[in-house]
């Protein structure tokens, strides 16, 4: 089986790939650059890939900056500190992310005649990012069957899990987490207080697994 | 009402264009620059924008082309002469294309609350264009409305046109039709062998409108 994985460098989708390692699967990586101020997960991507001695891609989606301009992430707007729930954080809701990220995916996948598109997303993401709901997986699963000839199947096996789930599942599966980024600030270190940041050190508290980040400080 | 209209500078969306602005639409227009050959469309598209005063964004998927090479439109394979339904057509393919160009003008689309995307698929691409099909643009609809809080309509008049229809329609709303681009080849006027330029050809002959086309020459 071929899959192509949407791979930021993240955690969650540091986790997938070695899911999909331990599968057998033949993995193709695939990261996009849309500006983001973190590309310090690009980075780590590209060394995680070729320690692994995977296939990677990363395109640029430079040009939808002025189109997409007013979120955090790409913008010039702040990345708010706190808790992933806040009202705050939709600011860092870049439009229609994912549906970019996927159609890419898919076409890639088309070409290459791969079975499959794998991404991470998982429940923690629901009610902050639209593009991360279940409904919203579900109609691109469908569509991905009908953008040609060849059907493409949508492998999201962490869309019911959350963030702690995916930080045990990685601690089975040895990720090595100081290998994944999280922070949204784009500084060298994780800053320790941002939504993702947040997010990061609570789930590896609660799933008991020792955290190896350095952080800039503590969360208030 | 607010539209995002992906206009590539051919036929088909240049006669949307025309129909959303005697709709007393507020259009965007989007064109795509996927690394075709035929940049003529994209300087048509520029130049009839600028003529209308009308907003226009030209957004590179650069990135993309060493994932989807192969096609002739973008790749090195010579793009065929002959008739659309011909099965040698289907190296025109550039594998899904209309996702990648559609998920961007949602995006645009959900940062300007604009209320639809409109893009000008119609029957005669069914046959060779899998992301044209009727299947796809209804699950596409349906997935529009789920990628943000703000819901996109799919704006889609065309679907069960022909391009003679689109001819006629053309022709009702004073459409300029030189200033319209169909041919694949990338030549300074259309080849007039090429796929798209006999469907095009035919469909004026077929709509009974005088074809200002410049043709190279005339089909075998």
């Amino acid at each position: 089986m071929q899959s192509v994985l949407l791979f930021s460098g993240g955690l969650d989708s540091r986790v997938l790939l070695q899911k999909l390692l331990e599968d057998q699967q033949e993995v193709f990586c695939l990261s996009i650059d849309y500006g983001q101020r973190h590309r310090k997960e690009l980075e780590l991507a590209k060394s995680v890939t070729k320690k692994l001695r995977l296939k990677h891609e990363v395109v640029s989606l430079s040009g939808i900056h002025s189109l997409i301009s007013g979120n955090a992430l790409t913008g010039t707007a702040e990345v708010p500190d706190g808790h992933y729930q806040e009202e705050s954080m939709k600011i860092t809701v870049v439009p229609n992310r994912n549906m970019m990220m996927l159609s890419i995916a898919i076409g890639w996948a088309i070409n290459l005649k791969a079975q499959a598109v794998s991404y991470a997303a998982h429940r923690g993401d629901h009610s902050i990012y639209p593009d991360c709901r279940p409904a919203f997986i579900a109609k691109m699963a469908e569509l991905a069957t009908l953008c040609d000839w060849h059907p493409v199947a949508l492998y999201t096996p962490f869309s019911h899990f959350s963030k702690t789930m995916i930080v045990q599942e990685g601690a089975r599966l040895n990720v090595d987490f100081f290998e994944t980024w999280s922070c949204y600030k784009g500084l060298d270190v994780h800053c320790g207080t941002c939504g993702t940041c947040v997010e990061r050190r609570e789930a590896f508290a609660e799933a008991k697994i020792t955290d190896p980040t350095i952080y800039l400080k503590r969360a208030a």
